[in-house]
């Protein structure tokens, strides 16, 4: 697995890893297209955007299936990441190689800059809107929760395809409920920090936005938190709640592995 | 696949093809009459429709939810399209022939002018709301966005049920997650666009309440669209992402092809 | 199956009748709770409650999640029926026999009683809503809507447990998609005509907060029409769409056929 | 089962059991971290928190699809509880030993405390808010909707999981529907009795704001409500619904029984 790195570089442009970052391209425009446009949709009703809950609802049931959906719909191609904190996580686990990672985020990048560029020319130039922190808090008290729910995500979907398993909760493909699971703990989390950080959890998510817009207040946050928290949720996970299974490592997601490592 | 035409007209009138017009008919009945029904009823409680983002969670959620029961209650009869965008990317790709893809499309409009017809007369004469694209965009602003949500639709539509994959992640029967993720991502797509073209993706669902209300502006958006992003997803699917399984392209969809092919 | 009256009196009262009756019996109390409950709570919260649609929204969504665990529950004990119209259409396709179907319902009834009368009791008085036509309606409007969406509700349930079908989606247990499709097309429909009729579809749901209230007005649009659009359910269901199964009526859903008939 | 105290107690400390109990913990925080954060996210956007429907819906989904994944992510090593009302039914019907059952409490109450203690902090003092009793009603009224909503509560978790069924709807892991069966019907019953005692059904879910925010205003009624009904759903399901599987108790959910019992 911490193999020869030029051996990895060539395999990083093999035809199944090609496919593998447009797969996380398209379910990362998905769910940006979502968690953006929903937010302008619901500003869009509701012109004074920090007096209503059903905002909050809006943006966070849109990000809740889309990201159930894009996890779905790339989960037996490229393992389902749609966020550069889980590639990360994979990455500290030994499950990728650190060259395949970072094609993977810059894929996710370029997913979630396309869509919000879409919003803001095909919307006539609506403002696009960014994850922001509450003006009473600071970025710390931001960084701390975003860790915290990125942890709660990343364990989640850790759990949903342990790299380990071997089936013991059917294959990590599509078909079972882990992509559901997933995708339904970022709206719980959402609805949780929605007014408080944004919700992001994914500097994917975030990124995009603020390139497009050309905010980067406190972007800092939305990387620091979600990586600490995602380097947190596969410790534990993987050695303190889950460590039984065989530490094989070679068995991981859909046929990533047999693409990538 | 592109064999004698008149072979396929007839078996266009067999007893298993009109049964799966008549599925297709139930189900877009099914999701139009909780399209635009859900748009009233959210409408008569805040008469001020353009103020309140609840409005468009309700539309969203009933589509989403009557989008995976018609894909679920169809999916071993017809296929469950429910939309003549999903037709028609199954056509570009062989899947069904173009007698049989228009029958199924006759009968998606059928069914969703009934279910508005239906809601007018019983409901005493509400107007039936029509997708509508906001004064501030461009038709052409709204054929891209409406485009990139197809893609998205027609996409998780490819994945959920892959013609070429033969149980890779089960049959593709209503048994498995495949329609949930249809219905949700319509939802998510919804909450995305609800505001900016009224989220439609699918030509029946604009069709029937523009012939009931007799209101046909900027139709040919919800037309054009559509059948862009659908062809673009059916191509990107089949030739980039998913390439790799045979293609052997008789074994589609639950028991279509063995129907109409 | 239309065989002699009395042995089926005889078994109506046997221990696994008696089983299916108080499965009935506590999820028609959990699904009216949840649907009588969810409109007090919401009412609390909007004192106009003709002024938001998130009040719609609120009673919807815990119809949905309420009858999917309801059906879940009962399942594999009665069938999951929850519902008069339901138990009805079974009756009319020869799967339940007419005192057994009597005894469901009347444990229905007597379900969605207790649940309103313990929400007026523990809420130290609040008023219990009725199922309402709006004003501008007729009986006859709202009979023909509750028709129309019976018929998508209990077309849902045929295709979620067919008693022919014999596994081809799975049995018909809590364990496949099927109780959630039930949940969530109800949840829609009451979304579309939640402002029209109140998206009844259950002569239960309607009965308890009618005899716990006293007030009757137009009680009868909602036996009516869930009962007209119930039968066309099991006709056009198990004639026309679904014809092609071997009808042998014995193989009834769960248990409940082995128990009842 | 009722068998040596003290190898039981032994066994409270085994290694499979120290990860029964931080499953649990992390699962719990995950829970009422979204509970709570939700009701803060929603105050915050509606400042008048008791004229807003919307912010009901918000906390309702929020607990509904945080419990479903609560559950999902602890079912293969804890069995799933999050509760310590669920704790005690299992107590009761003698599947898990009264010292490891005081561990799980220990646990879930530890997670919630620290959930809202983590709010506190990072969101720079907001009010934690507790679960009360509408001034209208009396203590007395709120610890029977309590009862009533725990009842259905339990009882779900029973049916999803059965202890003595071996496999009828696939063995009792993270695969099946039961994690989302919960979780929704959690949802719904918020939903149902969120106005009126705040919808806890869960000890550990009230207990945690209420020591954080120092207020135990009618704190009895959220333990005397949900371990009554708790009790009450054990003695159903497993006498009168579902007594017909061999009552051997040994097979209990989970590897949870091979660990403590």
């Amino acid at each position: 697995m911490a193999s020869n790195l030029r051996t990895h570089f060539q395999q990083c442009f093999s035809s199944p890893s090609l496919r593998s970052y447009l797969a996380e391209f398209i379910s990362t425009f998905l769910f940006v297209f979502a968690a953006v446009g929903s937010a302008i949709s619901a500003r869009m009703l509701t012109p004074d955007v920090t007096s209503e809950a059903s905002s909050l609802v809006a943006t966070a049931v849109a990000q809740g299936f889309a990201l159930f959906v894009a996890v779905y719909i790339a989960a037996d191609v490229s393992g389902g990441h749609i966020n550069p904190a889980v590639t990360f996580a994979f990455t500290l686990g030994g499950h990728i190689s650190v060259p395949a990672a970072m094609l993977y985020s810059l894929s996710q990048l370029l997913g979630s800059t396309l869509a919000c560029l879409l919003l803001r020319v095909a919307s006539a130039g609506q403002a696009i809107p960014t994850t922001r922190i509450a003006t009473e808090m600071t970025g710390f008290g931001g960084a701390i929760l975003e860790s915290a729910t990125t942890f709660v995500l990343v364990y989640t979907v850790h759990v949903a395809c342990d790299p380990r398993g071997g089936g013991k909760r059917g294959p990590c493909t599509a078909a079972a409920m882990g992509p559901l699971a997933v995708g339904l703990v970022a709206a719980a989390c959402v609805l949780a920090t929605g007014s408080l950080t944004g919700g992001s959890m994914n500097p994917a998510r975030s990124f995009g936005p603020a390139i497009i817009s050309g905010d980067f207040k406190n972007h800092a946050v939305y990387w620091v938190g979600p990586l600490i928290g995602s380097a947190l949720a596969a410790l534990i996970h993987q050695n303190l709640v889950y460590p039984s299974y065989s530490t094989s490592a070679d068995s991981r997601h859909g046929n990533v592995e047999t693409v990538i490592v």
